[in-house]
């Protein structure tokens, strides 16, 4: 078990979706996040939701008193690049002996400072996103007994990872034995195994996925539940969206939609509708290996109470399906009513 | 200028597309194949439309009287793995100071034996799929002011490099100043410039595509005509077709389809008709930056003249595109029929 202090500085309010989900699923224990910022104040006082008291201090050296064994970076910056201020305070964190923990595509242990410094202090750098080697995409995925369940987004950055997340929470508690697939940095230190498909070689990115869902197979996860990545029209992401949408052979989608969400990241480009996206995510599939969308989780943290009732009222009443916001109002009922249609679908012949 | 020897040993008839392609259209100049089947034989003996009298031999020692300077690796394997009964051959080049030209995904310039032997030779390993280092898709690709041509596919292997070549060949007789923009080895090694995009890392592989239309624009390309890679709906290359498709930002498509191709390549899957992969491919688009598809360039090969006729005529009236087989019939007709429509496309606002 590892005790984390979160390096967000300047961020973590606003940017800092890796310690967002590290702090809310990880079994590991954030024990202390680093934003001059907001030093002083609880996680809870500033992100309710991740219901943590963990403190926020200003510096790492103010971290130390609550022993953490990590310094975890903790942001996903476009690009993967470490913020050049930030080189300081992980050079500190080696210092003091702690392990550091990056998603970021710059590989820490790659650098010859870092990997130096880490020397020295006897300490190690876990790159979590470094990338399998794997086997270009075989079909192996389509045998597999156990309905897999992949969730979609209409754009990067809704809460694709956290909807897979509560859904696994609730088909846990309904008595399955679901198994949570992690397919990004996050995912990964959650669940301390997975991949991260966005970094793999793309000619090989269905692979990883398909290696993906063979090994939660073999761990016997029912159903499977993969976390999805981008946006299958974002410019910049549709191509690891595409890969995992063929790659893990799905049998259902939950497509995962912030509805205030007006342009896609980044991007002048209107977001799908509902109607938009169950096209077209099922028509790409529908002659590889059928899989419908079964329910809609939106994410409606940046709208009233009374505003994320009509804006789940509004996505069931114009796609018919299940939908509700499985963070804020809780998935059970959600997935009590896609269950039924996490069944294992057949290739077309 | 490069006098190359090609390795393709019991596959230079069936499985050769890299060497196929590198004889048909490079600048560069194969003086020898290496293939103990057809020993003895001329390349147009074998596979007449590559319209070369190169003779074929059983060895690199048999083609060494031929003055080559390198060996070309003339293979694309799924995988990108050497075949391991080539060492020997790769090996006796290195010794006979030729230079490797390679575009497998093993780099053999990190291969312990051959870099030893190539240092104590005194010549270079070529790993043409080496990527480059890219930023993420930025949508500065939007603002190029020459129309973008990709080939898109119903799937693997069915011939979009040598569409693209075609269309360049017939426009630049039209007095066009078209650019090939390779996204592939062996494009890469018939152009001397590009990258193989499938070689990217995934989050990335938009943003190499979008480099490689930028370097075109800067190089003057007008029309710029990219080479496509797999098919949209390829379970195992979908991610790489879709990083095309939006890094690229193209304002127009020209579908490529062998029509006796009845699955996807080591599937069991249909291919898509031409109005499902116009519809697929048009939909995936429209909200992005729309681009249609002007045309059809049918790859007839392996049917009779009567039967190509018929297969043209067919795609004609089913779609009302212009289509031809820019190969067997040469492109001039059907680039003065797509011309017109090869026009700058606006983003949606």
């Amino acid at each position: 078990m590892r005790r984390y202090a979160v390096l967000a500085p300047h961020r973590f309010a606003s940017d800092a979706k890796t310690a967002h989900g590290v702090i809310r699923y990880a079994s590991d224990r954030v024990v202390a996040v680093i934003d001059p910022e907001h030093a002083g104040k609880r996680v809870r006082d500033v992100v309710p939701y991740l219901e943590s008291d963990a403190p926020i201090v200003a510096t790492v050296a103010e971290a130390l008193p609550f022993e953490p064994t990590a310094l975890l970076i903790g942001t996903a910056p476009k690009g993967g690049a470490l913020p050049p201020d930030w080189r300081a305070a992980v050079l500190e964190a080696i210092a003091a002996r702690l392990e550091i923990v990056s998603g970021l595509h710059d590989i820490l242990g790659y650098d010859a400072e870092f990997r130096a410094a880490s020397n020295a202090a006897g300490t190690t750098i876990w790159d979590v996103r470094i990338p399998p080697q794997v086997p270009i995409f075989s079909g192996a995925a389509y045998r597999i007994a156990a309905p897999v369940l992949l969730t979609v987004g209409n754009d990067c950055a809704v809460g694709k990872m956290t909807a897979a997340l509560e859904i696994v929470r609730a088909a846990r508690k309904a008595g399955a034995a679901p198994l949570f697939v992690p397919t990004g940095q996050t995912g990964v230190m959650i669940a301390g195994w997975g991949a991260s498909v966005d970094r793999v070689i793309a000619d090989f990115a269905a692979g990883a996925c398909e290696q993906l869902v063979l090994e939660a197979a073999r761990r016997g996860g029912n159903p499977i539940v993969v976390e999805g990545q981008g946006s299958i029209d974002h410019p910049a992401y549709a191509g690891v969206s595409a890969a995992l949408l063929f790659g893990c052979a799905p049998d259902a989608l939950v497509l995962v939609c912030d509805p205030s969400r007006e342009y896609l990241e980044d991007t002048t480009i209107r977001c799908m509708s509902y109607a938009e996206a169950i096209d077209v995510h099922e028509r790409l599939l529908a002659r590889v290996k059928p899989a419908p969308i079964v329910g809609i989780a939106l994410n409606t943290r940046s709208l009233s109470t009374d505003d994320a009732h009509r804006a789940i009222e509004r996505a069931r009443s114009e796609t018919g399906l299940p939908a509700n916001d499985v963070v804020r109002f809780g998935a059970g009922e959600f997935y009590a009513a896609i269950a039924p249609a996490l069944i294992k679908r057949a290739k077309p012949a």
